[in-house]
């Protein structure tokens, strides 16, 4: 799996050791750190809300750079994973939600990013290493939650100019048909509003044209050349 | 084509009578204007840069909204047809060019927007009789039309809150293969950044899956119910 998502232009992989019981998730994620490993050079997201479980994976990890996958505002979280940051000289998606969820409102998540930064930023750690995820809610449960999340990008990037950003996209379509239309196009809304990056499946081909026409449109592709050199490969038959 | 472009969801016609050379182009727009309402009682938008052919098409507008299509800050052309805009109650798209073409920078276009709102707000046309196009230049040539466009969407959309926006899309993607899915992507991103109406040929159904999409996630569909209608009629078959 890492070996095609990496064919198909994937620049991190995300490693996830929940077992949904079964297996020590400790084991398990040295285990697929490793074998991700033998297969490629590029830096590895440690994906796991147990503080143990990411030091694990971050212990593993050779010469490469890390990411942690995710703090949050929540205290308890906060203390146990910021000093890993500091210790592996990780960097770390940082979720704009705390102790209560995540935030209704542009404002509640701004806040939740600001408690992040103040804490990060006081272990010395730098803005560049933090990527900010606004999060996005499943527009089928509530109808501004797309606006919310694109405009807390928008405040995220101006407030924080070195930080970058990141989403775990494809929950906007929790629920709905034809998931992946809807993802590709808020995808292109958050490139627009400021988006670094995004956790998506590098195996879905239009999503992956989709963020090549956007680098394109967001005048990233000087004379549109990795949008013709991939047009060249055939990628972007339909 | 004007029926099957209603049928596909038009809610305004483009009518042009360029002939290239043969036929009388005033003639020919008003058997255009008379051909397309007997079959509609759609808004019109007339669509010529000569004085006398708009005033040919107006003329036989019968009892619905009709738009000019265009006027810039061109003195001569301005001159022209803004008294056509008030004796005919029509509303008016104002392109962001003057007589030197169309402005390299946001500002330049700016200021041709801004020209244009003082010469009809003088003649006592409210702004919201006002559609803006930022006009939109091929991303082939130079890498940066593409942001420039939008960010004088943002702009004209900020200064002149009561006034609306349009575009001629495909524009961008001259010249480029794979035009329609340059042209959808652009469109989402046009559409977050302040677009409210686009001049887009409505039997690209990709690109009109792509509107209702963005108007979702735009939070203009509660319940997302327009976006399951029209799943339900299987519009969203790719």
């Amino acid at each position: 799996m890492a070996s095609a998502q990496i064919a198909a232009g994937a620049d991190y992989l995300d490693v996830n050791a929940g077992a949904g019981g079964s297996g020590n998730e400790e084991d398990l994620m040295e285990w697929l750190v490793d074998t991700v490993q033998a297969v490629s050079n590029k830096a590895l997201v440690i994906d796991s809300a147990e503080p143990k479980v990411v030091e694990a994976g971050l212990r593993r990890c050779q010469d490469r750079t890390a990411i942690i996958n995710s703090i949050t505002a929540e205290p308890r979280r906060l203390e146990a994973l910021s000093p890993l940051v500091v210790d592996y000289d990780a960097e770390v998606i940082a979720l704009a939600m705390d102790e209560r969820g995540i935030p209704d409102s542009t404002e509640g998540r701004i806040n939740a990013c600001d408690r992040i930064a103040q804490r990060l930023t006081a272990l010395g750690i730098p803005l560049h290493k933090i990527l900010f995820d606004p999060m996005v809610l499943p527009i089928g449960v509530d109808s501004k939650v797309g606006i919310t999340t694109l405009n807390a990008l928008e405040q995220i990037k101006s407030r924080y100019v070195q930080a970058r950003t990141t989403l775990g996209l494809s929950n906007i379509s929790y629920g709905l048909p034809n998931r992946e239309i809807i993802n590709r196009m808020f995808l292109i809304m958050a490139m627009y509003a400021g988006l670094d990056s995004a956790i998506v499946d590098p195996l879905d081909s239009k999503l992956m044209n989709s963020i090549k026409v956007g680098e394109m449109l967001l005048g990233r592709d000087p004379f549109c050349k990795d949008y013709l050199a991939a047009h060249r490969r055939g990628q972007f038959k339909e």
